[in-house]
């Protein structure tokens, strides 16, 4: 949530140059994403958003991340598009930085969904798994069950302990379980892979965008699914669960694509594995991040509660029962 | 630079109904202006900035600033407006601070001004200058002359010392210069106090805005001048005087206000005054901020280096010299 680089905008009306888009009209650093500056630029031609790529998101990755959004695009998805110069050039440098010029997309964030906006956002979702069938192109899913256990190691048993009491324990028993149970029949297909509410765009109950494309990765649908629910249906804090919110969107997402019985059949396990994940992620940050530095840190223990959530029987045969 | 107060869509959407703005289409929050929270709004109607007052800004100067926003705006000056709601306030709360609904401008700030952009920015404070004439409400300017000593005893020596050896000791005998030859008898009026190219919004060599008034008090109209020629005729480091700029900025300020005798008089003091101000509040703010905030501070030694040059009779002559 921060500008990290400074831009002028004769740096930014330089790069505007090799584009058809037109003249700078304003330039403004937002505060959007994950750690990348972001800046809103108005030309006399349109709205775009400018993203200059610091340490978090590996160069090498931008063009799948390119071939996936004009796939989607293609596909008649709402994604942002990154837009290429006259010479076809989508990928460029400033001030030091790989940055890219992207479509802006109106519409904005929620922060308490209601059922009809977690119902559009499950459709969005699922045309968007049907949509990416076809898509071949691939990239490893460097957050996802293999480096859970690595990850719980590097934050240390005493990182952990610092945070909550008995936190070190049951980590490492919950990597255990989701090891032991983690599915490999599913079908896979480019997933999204962080489908929280920052990540829609809207406006009333419909979606104009989805975005944030950064940590998409080949891995199951099921799982994309899994984390958009504990994205979607709790309490920012975790501690209360939205039956409502669930049945609209595992409905919405049922309505554009099937949730098949491989998939079914392994979603406890998968929404335990989003909780690791968020909570793992989470912990590390907490524990790396100092109190007062630029970015704020996110609760580690929203996710512990929705894993709490999530590991008791009785609530997994609710949302079972809302898979139908 | 940074986003204080998060905010959400829903929260906007509420405050907006009571205006004639139509629907909320896209909320960004952006990294503007002194420390305040800034939010770049469009509605189906126009665009807007939604700024929260944080704790630098007191709410009660806040009528003042709207009232020297709308009388400017009314004499031609390019400035944003606060906007009033259909009962006609234009003070809100949100999120629990106080709130303004402001005119969003094109244009962008400049970061290497040429001489037709300093030109541009002269004229503009001239004719700001010349439309205050007739403006009667005041504001105390809390960081002026008297304001000085003070604030270089808060910094205390030893704070002054851990930035520069021998700076306590320069700034207490600039206190004594500025304090003795300081001219009481200028024209006065409302002045911007603090025209950075920060805070002058253009289209090429045009102004296209004045922005950021939270500075704006009642003092000589040759300080502000002064301060403007400290801000936009050096590098940023204060390390080169770019006598392009100087001519530009004085040259397109004359053409619009005439600069009266005992301000050219005076103009020494005022410069040496102007760069002791901002060398304080950047002292104070080095000294108290520290090195990892959200904050970035400011490079004091800029303004050190200013007040070396117009501290040499030889620069003031040269500078005297474009005064005609």
């Amino acid at each position: 949530m921060a500008v990290y680089t400074a831009l002028g905008p004769e740096q930014v009306s330089a790069l505007l140059a090799r584009y058809d888009v037109g003249e700078l009209m304003a330039l403004k650093g937002i505060a959007e994403g994950v750690e990348n500056s972001n800046f809103f630029v108005e030309t006399t031609k349109s709205k775009y958003i400018l993203t200059l790529y610091e340490n978090r998101v590996d160069p090498a990755d931008l063009p799948f991340f390119y071939s996936l959004l004009k796939h989607l695009h293609d596909a008649g998805c709402k994604v942002p598009r990154f837009i290429a110069d006259c010479d076809g050039q989508w990928l460029q440098e400033i001030a030091g930085r790989p940055a890219c010029l992207i479509e802006f997309l109106q519409g904005v964030s929620v922060t308490t969904p209601t059922p009809a906006q977690t119902r559009s956002t499950g459709t969005a979702l699922g045309q968007m798994h049907a949509a990416l069938t076809g898509f071949r192109e691939t990239r490893p899913n460097s957050l996802g069950v293999t480096a859970w256990r690595p990850l719980a190691e590097s934050c240390t048993a005493a990182g952990l302990e610092s945070i909550q009491s008995g936190l070190a324990e049951r980590i490492a028993d919950e990597c255990i379980f989701v090891e032991t149970h983690w599915p490999h029949n599913l079908p896979r297909s480019a997933i999204h892979a962080d489908l929280f509410p920052d990540n829609v765009l809207m406006l009333g109950s419909n979606v104009t965008g989805l975005i944030d494309f950064y940590f998409a990765c080949t891995d199951a649908t099921g799982y994309d699914l899994a984390i958009a629910h504990s994205a979607w249906c709790f309490s920012n804090d975790g501690g209360s669960f939205d039956a409502g919110l669930s049945v609209a969107l595992l409905a919405g997402y049922a309505s554009a694509f099937p949730i098949d019985v491989p998939t079914r059949d392994a979603f406890a396990t998968l929404l335990r594995g989003a909780c690791l994940r968020f909570l793992l992620t989470r912990c590390y940050d907490w524990i790396n991040t100092p109190a007062n530095a630029l970015v704020t840190r996110k609760d580690p223990l929203a996710f512990l509660r929705r894993l709490d959530f999530y590991s008791d029987d009785a609530n997994i045969a609710r949302i079972m029962g809302q898979l139908h």
